[in-house]
């Protein structure tokens, strides 16, 4: 199963100005691709923080942030230096930054269109990059060495990613599929369910059962969650179909006060 | 400058069903507090992985989640393993957890109040802990070796946060105090402040500036956000006034298109 890891990158992320809500959707498509998320990291903008994190990580690594015309945008010297690969201007990305900047010119939306040294910075990338097109904003996306480069804003994050999909659905290899299914608990007590939790999960190693609230609230009915993974969709579906049929039988015990 | 490392535990966050809030109000209060976070990591329910988060981690650690009943509930066995320390059960959690449940049978909240095994669960801390109080769930936080673990429940977390705040502050060492100030910069384009914000970074090494836009909209008035730290308030504020009043100077230059 293909592993990923996503570093954001920003200090308004590791200040707590903003919520890092660009690497819980990127970790939602990455799952539903049939990948695994094993770590979400947050650093400040800082390329030696970056690099590390990069270094340190297994699979295929997306970041998302930093990759702006000014001087604290240094996701890209962060990855060049964890790859080893010199900052170099990239022919495609360079000509991208100035028809983006043309348009926004001739749109009245700039001052002008000129390729000042912050607008050529952002078409400065680790040597032996492909350029990845960012549909809405100014700053390339960038794939370089199983890393994937996206902007902070979420917006262009988005778009970004969307064209980025051919690369990183053939780093992530062969598609698996998630079946994930809800029920209601019929009780309120967390304690009360983990051990029918406990029994289903034995009885069915691939499949993960996770039960939640969102607040504390003891006499709220607890719904339980239920996800499988199998080659195909029907075979998912079918995990956790037999997953939940038994742990409905486990709930109705629990409820009649025999659990 | 006290450095914090905050570690987020849930397959919830790495499987984006939820994005992780938790890890920015902390990172917030902290901030206030005069500390850096370093990093913010966000991992599965996995022993492993959390115990190799928080060996790797510089200063204080906290983290959120994974301290309820339930059997992926192993925040605090991945504490265990990073500081070398067994799990047994502390008197005082014990009594906090049969306190718990006996208020919420009383309440008729729960159907029974004993003590379980899953409830028991809830009280094994690694040796030597101390037990923080949880004045709103059923899960103590705990303070060990310099990691601080608290609940995932958002409502807990930070009202554990606020018991735990004498410890955080002991760990963190004298208060330093942190000014921030807020400006339009009176232009749409990042690529034109770069340069401006250059010039007063350069003058005040101790200052923070950030332009930023919480979505692309070239025609938008960037804000800028000025941050310094200083041993007092007073300090921190005239440090602030006098970045301000630079870049004010030099954005004036930038409307005036000589920037």
């Amino acid at each position: 199963m293909a592993q990923v890891e996503i570093v954001a990158v920003g200090r308004e992320l590791v200040t707590g100005v903003v919520a890092d809500t660009n690497s819980a959707w990127l970790a939602a498509q990455l799952t539903a691709l049939g990948a695994t998320v094993s770590r979400i990291v947050v650093v400040d903008d800082d390329p030696a923080a970056i690099a590390r994190e990069i270094r340190a990580a297994h699979g295929l690594v997306i970041t998302t942030g930093g990759l702006g015309p000014t001087l604290d945008d240094r996701t890209l010297a962060g990855i060049a230096a964890a790859r080893r690969r010199r900052l170099v201007e990239h022919p495609a990305a360079i000509a991208f930054v100035e028809r983006r900047y043309g348009e926004l010119a001739a749109a009245g939306l700039v001052a002008d269109g000129a390729l000042t040294p912050p607008r050529r910075k952002m078409a400065r990338v680790p040597e032996g990059a492909e350029m990845i097109d960012n549909p809405v904003g100014t700053a390339p996306g960038v794939f370089v060495d199983g890393v994937v480069a996206l902007p902070g804003v979420p917006e262009e994050m988005r778009a970004v990613f969307a064209a980025a999909l051919p690369r990183i659905r053939a780093c992530l290899g062969p598609e698996t599929y998630v079946a994930e299914r809800e029920m209601q608990s019929g009780s309120g007590d967390e304690s009360v369910l983990a051990a029918a939790l406990e029994r289903v999960t034995e009885e069915f190693p691939g499949v993960h059962l996770k039960s939640f609230a969102t607040t504390f609230a003891p006499d709220c009915d607890l719904r339980i969650r239920i996800t499988a993974r199998a080659a195909d969709r029907e075979a998912a579906e079918a995990l956790v179909g037999r997953a939940a049929a038994r742990l409905e039988a486990e709930l109705a015990r629990v409820r009649s006060g025999q659990g």
